[in-house]
């Protein structure tokens, strides 16, 4: 798809991540102003709940866009996410004569704030990143048993907590929890002393279904994409874990970035899904290339301290696609609803530096990684920030997500203090 | 508490499920009319929207009652809710004056359509009966291995999918899934052949809370208490548990009671927990007794057959209260919701004929059950029908929860079919 130049001059930069063919979707406010829906372009944010309210945007069954969530488009459907789009794309589009009209409706996205861009329905999160299961698979089984014997053959996912998903910027407060280490004969309630983060993509569920759907219909229910940073206390998850999966070590916080960018903007970029290294059953057939070509990157940044990259990967090492993943979750009759958020699980490399964790980057805590400005991490230390960023790369423009970012706080003296 | 008689005669047998010292809380329709709040007693429901229209119940904050669900008046707190149940005891007393004005409001129980009577915000389904845990223990792992090491010392649980929480009555379709068998090479995509059911308590979580809270903080943000049946795909599970907990096994459907049973209505029946095998970490302590004295049992009823008990039990049993529960799960600082389902885990009693799966009453298909009215079951067959049922035994006068039950509906020959 070739670039689409904007009169928004700054969205026209090659490095800008938000060029007139992204139009990602978010909510924000402005002082003490209503959260509204708006999408962002170049350097500034559209309120597209002005422009319906002027009249500038007529989306059948609408209004929808006065309002903090985009479920409401969502739940409209597929034909007005086009139009939605068509319609904004005209409105910012080089040469719109509409230009007069918009302009006092951009606002400059630095002085704004950015809110959860919608209502979380429910929240799973998958397991289908290749490198990372194999990874923490050899660090707790050994390599001879790194990938359970039921990974190759389906997705494998848990539920996650939903009342846990806040929007980039957040601060997190390092949990307490009931551990148990290794030389000790009883657990305790402590803060958890291996905080961790995990890399990955998030899609939004914009079509419910009932009954089993396909990949091809699971795809056609994908609104679009997040960042996603699973936070993840490993001590807590190493002790509840065994039988029914993590529990508390997942629902301190999961963030999102704060723009959800449409499955149409990302369209150009669709590549294939790994070689299986075994047959699929038929129900997870693809009928077509099923991953993303996005680059990813984790950035940490101690306090007062400069930020260092310590992570760069990419989305195409997932071995099953969100549309697999999400035909997997519709197999026992599962209704998916509008605003369900699917994270993809872990996305790591093969190489060292392109894991997407602190456990694998340090290997478990046995090699901590070095930090270029002095220090080093094996997790996360208080007040040390962790920001995700990823990126498609056109011809000529990117398709970016914002920032996902979140400060670690220190644990509470006394979590049960009011 | 003493038994408190009601002009609803009905109200008054000492067998009847719905005396005036219980008010359960439900959603119900008439014909083509819409679903609102009602109240069963006796034989009969009451319809609260039509009485707070009329003036005959006005609630702080109201109204809340002409919804097809209680979440408004959950959110509306303690006192709103002990209000309710003091005006609504008024009304219905012997000797009411005001009988007259509400006679009109009262509706034959037979001739309703019962919805599901809340919006289920998120569902987390705990493994808090000792038996259970320890008979399913010693079928995957032997006896010496039979409670997870962890098992004494927290409530296990998972999160569950609330889009799969239905109503009683509700037909539950035999899902599809991925399976493999100990014999194969390969996993198989086909119908369940080992569905099963747990007998559970659950809890519906009235009032919201952030960060961790303690058990008598949990105790208070209960607002009362269902029946519940989680449907289990036992051969789905055994495939895809390992290493992040149940998933599809669990999601086709989870049938609740129609009547919430208020914490209040089992205010009296309050009896303590176990004796702990291992002394619990502080933050588990109970400031009081937490469980609930209320007998329960599972009956089935095979296509054309008739009904029999398969299982008796009771709540006692359960290791630990829906408060340590509760408390538990904010312990990493997971936010609780209005709204939120809490299932307690299947409970068991230590006698056969007292277990509350089908996985433990034929021992996981070697001792199937034999039905009194011919035949066996290891696992559900196609057109049986499951019930559970339970109640609290006061001084002449029960309080109980309506039938909790389904039928179990043949797979889809081609699940992908529209």
């Amino acid at each position: 798809m070739p670039r689409v130049m904007s009169w928004v001059e700054s969205a026209n930069r090659p490095e800008a991540e938000f060029p007139l063919n992204n139009l990602p979707c978010g909510v924000f406010s402005q002082g003490e102003g209503e959260p509204r829906c708006g999408m962002a372009i170049g350097d500034v944010v559209l309120d597209l709940a002005a422009l319906e309210a002027e009249g500038l945007i007529a989306l059948e069954g609408g209004p929808f866009l006065d309002v903090p969530f985009w479920n409401e488009v969502m739940e409209a459907g597929p034909a007005v996410w086009a139009d939605l789009r068509a319609q904004v794309t005209a409105l910012l589009a080089a040469g719109s004569t509409k230009r007069y009209l918009v302009e006092d409706h951009l606002h400059p996205r630095a002085g704004l704030r950015l809110h959860l861009p919608f209502l979380v329905a429910e929240y799973t999160d998958f397991y289908a990143g290749r490198n990372h299961a194999a990874n923490v698979g050899t660090m707790f089984r050994g390599a001879d048993n790194a990938l359970p014997p039921n990974w190759l053959h389906m997705p494998i996912g848990y539920n996650g907590r939903a009342s846990s998903v806040v929007v980039s910027g957040t601060e997190i407060r390092r949990p307490w929890g009931q551990v148990k280490g290794p030389g000790f004969d009883a657990p305790a309630f402590q803060p958890s002393r291996r905080f961790d983060i995990e890399l990955e993509l998030g899609c939004v569920i914009g079509q419910g279904s009932e009954g089993p759907v396909t990949v091809a219909e699971a795809e056609a229910m994908i609104f679009g994409y997040v960042l996603l940073n699973d936070w993840s206390a490993r001590d807590i998850q190493a002790w509840e874990y065994q039988p029914l999966g993590p529990f508390q070590a997942k629902a301190t916080a999961t963030t999102i970035s704060p723009w959800i960018v449409m499955a149409a903007a990302l369209a150009p970029f669709r590549i294939p899904t790994p070689p299986r290294e075994v047959p699929l059953l038929p129900y997870l057939a693809e009928p077509g290339p099923g991953n993303l070509d996005i680059a990813l990157e984790v950035a940490l940044t101690p306090a007062g301290g400069a930020e260092a990259v310590i992570s760069r990967t990419h989305a195409g090492e997932l071995y099953y696609s969100f549309a697999q993943q999400i035909a997997h979750h519709t197999t026992s009759g599962c209704a998916m609803t509008v605003g369900d958020l699917i994270g993809s699980g872990t996305i790591s490399g093969a190489a060292r530096d392109s894991r997407g964790s602190l456990l694998e980057l340090s290997w478990g805590g046995a090699e901590p990684i070095a930090l270029p400005g002095g220090g080093s991490r094996s997790f996360l230390e208080d007040d040390d920030t962790v920001t995700l960023r990823g990126h498609a790369q056109g011809d000529g423009y990117r398709i970016g997500f914002g920032d996902c970012s979140g400060r670690l706080r220190p644990a509470l003296a006394d979590p049960y203090a009011r």
